[in-house]
């Protein structure tokens, strides 16, 4: 199935869109692109849920919230995720979500390299399509660290320290990551022909009208999944 | 399964819980409901999406918001949902809850007699936990429509016109009013040992600290889903 990619500028005013003329607020459109996030998780996941540690790391932005939605959703499903949110949010929207995560009982945990030991599956939110680079501390750090470890991955939106437009950096953290997984949210990012992985879409909201403004294509979600596995072929084709 | 009802005054108080401690916005709230309310209604419809309509009733509070959402979820799984909306509420989320559905293309239908011939299914989101009674108009005729109609009903959080610890009156429109299927939000309510047929719990989202606060139980809901069906015995008792 061929799906169109976006632009990091087009997904910009995408979301504007949905906000100033869609009626949606960012609450419910971050509600529904991490309950995609968490579906794909769940997805990937074995299907013992005992004991299973998910690590899911948030940027400061969107995509980070995108994650603690998710994390909040892998906890009522019965995991265990921790979240690593090195830089937070001021926005009241993340700080409400790490609330709700808190009243789970969800730990929002500060070695990240003792945890990345520990977990059986980790959840890329750092960046997403707004990513203009470089990585900032600690991010470099973690995607380093993330890279050398054996932990399967699911990236949200774009592998995290990819360029949106030209992909993997040349050189430096990210340069050889590869998320076992990635769920694009909306429509796929141009980075995506860089890709090999399984491959998602989610945020199921998307209308006609606005497919049809942006050049998308309106994916055929099943029943009512809120994702649908997509892949890429050998060429980085969709 | 056994799961502990809760009364309007517990419900109430549980929701301002939720977003004044528990980090929760309207926003949040009415998507995860809505949204397992259309949950409950794809598993209740055909199989055929083909042409299948579903009306949605709403009434003027957040259970009419309810199902504005429940609309919006169905129209993404390709039914051809309408809405019946008489009543609006003032409140500025309904108004772009309202906005969602028109860029979906979902009509808002004024005559409701003639919707109600050609349906296949009706959501009755008229009415939930706070309803006081009595039924001012339009409702007490809306009601009796349904009630005589042989569409099948699925009714959110209680059946419209019922008392919500007394069940349904004892005369007038209501007096009859058995839906085929209820979907409790959160918890059912004490109205629910009067109630005959399928029965679903959703709303997934409580905590187990909220939980025991009201002396409720933990739903057990599998997977990803956001509904769990638990069924009524023959005595009312869940």
């Amino acid at each position: 199935m061929a799906l169109k990619a976006i632009s990091a500028k087009d997904a910009a005013s995408l979301d504007k869109d949905l906000m100033e003329i869609g009626g949606w607020s960012l609450d419910q459109l971050m509600e529904l692109a991490g309950l995609s996030v968490s579906q794909a998780g769940k997805y990937l996941a074995a299907p013992e849920l005992q004991d299973y540690n998910v690590l899911v790391v948030c940027g400061p932005g969107n995509n980070g919230g995108d994650g603690l939605v998710a994390a909040r959703h892998l906890a009522q499903y019965g995991y265990n995720p921790s979240v690593y949110y090195p830089k937070q949010g001021k926005n009241e929207l993340y700080q409400r979500l790490k609330v709700q995560l808190e009243n789970l009982c969800v730990p929002f945990i500060t070695d990240f390299e003792a945890e990345l030991q520990k977990t059986d599956f980790l959840v890329d939110a750092i960046f997403g399509f707004s990513f203009g680079g470089p990585l900032r501390a600690p991010f470099g750090e973690i995607v380093s660290q993330i890279e050398k470890s054996s932990v399967p991955v699911l990236s949200v939106d774009a592998p995290s320290s990819w360029d949106i437009q030209a992909g993997p950096p040349k050189e430096g953290p990210g340069a050889t990551f590869m998320p076992k997984a990635l769920i694009s949210l909306t429509a796929p990012k141009p980075c995506v022909q860089y890709y090999r992985g399984r491959h998602f879409i989610g945020g199921r909201f998307l209308t006609r009208t606005i497919a049809e403004k942006y050049g998308l294509d309106l994916p055929q979600y099943q029943g009512i999944d809120q994702i649908l596995e997509v892949g890429v072929d050998a060429e980085g084709r969709l």
